[in-house]
């Protein structure tokens, strides 16, 4: 398979923005696939250090890295040239790097990000913020990157299935070759709107079945939570466009099954440590990483009040993390609501 | 909640037959609710067992069942002016226990289902088994419970929600009545097919995700099989004329990951050992409880093959269960088929 990458495609040149786990697995495996791969970030220690050592020890300890992986500080030199530019910086950053990607490139590029949220204040999603910073006669199609992957797995090469996205199938299907080799597989689908919406809001759900967890309940409550939260996410995403199938897919379903039946995710971890008791403060203190769904939270009540979507999981956990309701409590009183059919969209 | 109940409803009798772990919780159940519930089995030293110790240690071992439950080895007796009759025999028990119930009982009962499976040889639904052994004339409608539950968590009051299906909603929805308390939560839906056909694929798939991990694959992996499963049983659904949307649902996807991600699952349990390279026979021998997914994988792949809908997973499971095809071999050359777009039903 990694041969018949190779032969399918000649090499090409890719930036990465954003050294933390995931831009760093996403990275390895491009570099494996035989193309010339740049990784960027805001850290200049840090990219100085993989450069050393091919080891990015506080987001993916204990991988060595290929050494044709180039961590460069200056975005200018690190998207010269490119084939694509790759997001993945956190939600919040999508925008200030934006604009300063449009300073710094000398090519059109596809644009690929591979970040989960809800842009805060203008609730929007992430290619539409791409798209807003970058002009249309300055770059390729936008494509979404997204499905059931934790960084720790694919970088050692386990089996993992993704989802390629952009309404233009071939750019679609360009950025499956670039990615696909013997474990990484990639599935195309031209429901944008879908597949972001998913990656975004299955965070959510994971603080919720984190929280489940951190109080106690067991594996059926979660399963309810989880399968609840799943109609939630599709009824947001129809009456924003997308698909109700996509939410069946690896980038739906898929996603939210790895996020929150995993010790590995970050917004599992937050939940579980609110459902013991621990203040968001004091969580997000210790994580020292960025947990999406906190924000995306915010995004998603905000925009379903407006937009009048019933968001009742969505919105127990926003009184949770804003409202200083108790975990218990909130949790027990949503278990508790007079919904009585399946039917619901 | 529990005070609500006894209030909506008076008090109704129930015939429970079959005493395992799933038949024994939902006995428990009904009892707390307040009804007057006789519980049979084919075992009269452990139903004689059940009556004196109220534990059933075998099937739910440290639960105290309430004092109010009665076991009744003689069939006649045991569902003697019932309102209801609920099935939760293995599925190859359920045509000749319709049979014997026939000549037992003397009110026309409400017949209810919590088995899972499809019949081998004739590759029909339990709804339809029933229907074709009880006269219509003899019973009132037949109503399918199925949803993400381990008979362990309901046993000590978890929270659970299940779903009641019937093409009678009102039925269906004496059933929600009957069995709703503080911790156990029934959704009524009217897609019978639907319901019962996800309650039987979930397994096949649970002994999938199951050898996933006895082999050593991680989260991604399993993620990737569930949600690919979950396509495989919604296309199996749809073609046999069910709502594709019941998938996303409890008896669905909600059933499919408490089944694929715990440790309590028969069927799971089954492929991890399956995974870590011991033979069926030898894994049966040992476990002492029927596997319902294994034969469940015959009757759909035989049917699947009839009605020429693409089954990969399945007939993946089934080459491993009875063709001696490697466990690693066949998920290896499944992860590795040619499949591009998610969009396939």
């Amino acid at each position: 398979m990694y041969q018949k990458v190779r032969k399918e495609m000649e090499q090409k040149k890719v930036a990465v923005l954003g050294a933390g786990s995931w831009g760093t697995a996403l990275a390895k495996v491009l570099v494996e696939n035989g193309h010339d791969v740049r990784i960027w970030g805001n850290n200049e220690q840090q990219l100085e250090e993989m450069n050393r050592t091919h080891q990015n020890p506080n987001y993916l300890p204990d991988i060595h890295l290929p050494e044709g992986l180039k961590a460069i500080f200056d975005l200018k030199e690190a998207v010269k040239d490119v084939d694509a530019v790759l997001f993945v910086v956190p939600t919040k950053a999508i925008r200030p790097v934006a604009k300063q990607l449009v300073e710094a490139m000398n090519t059109k590029p596809i644009i690929i990000h591979a970040s989960k949220g809800l842009e805060l204040g203008t609730h929007k999603r992430l290619s539409e913020v791409l798209a807003e910073e970058i002009p249309a006669n300055l770059r390729q199609e936008i494509v979404v990157l997204s499905g059931p992957s934790h960084a720790e797995e694919v970088a050692v090469g386990d089996i993992t299935t993704i989802t390629s996205a952009c309404d233009n199938i071939e750019t679609a299907e360009f950025v499956q070759r670039l990615f696909t080799n013997h474990y990484f597989r990639i599935y195309t689908n031209a429901d944008v709107k879908g597949v972001e919406i998913g990656a975004a809001l299955k965070n959510i759900i994971a603080i919720g079945a984190g929280a489940i967890h951190g109080l106690g309940y067991g594996d059926d409550a979660k399963a309810a939570l989880m399968t609840r939260g799943l109609a939630e996410i599709t009824r947001f995403g129809v009456a924003l466009g997308a698909d109700p199938l996509t939410f069946m897919g690896l980038s739906g379903v898929g996603d939210l099954i790895v996020t929150c039946t995993s010790v590995h995710s970050r917004n599992w971890r937050c939940g579980n440590q609110l459902g013991q008791g621990k203040s968001l403060d004091e969580i997000l203190d210790h994580m020292g990483m960025i947990v999406e769904g906190v924000s995306t939270t915010k995004a998603v009540t905000e925009l379903a009040q407006q937009l009048k979507i019933s968001m009742p999981i969505t919105e127990t956990i926003y009184d949770v993390l804003y409202n200083g309701v108790e975990a218990r409590t909130a949790v027990e009183n949503l278990m508790k609501r007079d919904m009585r059919s399946e039917n619901e969209f």
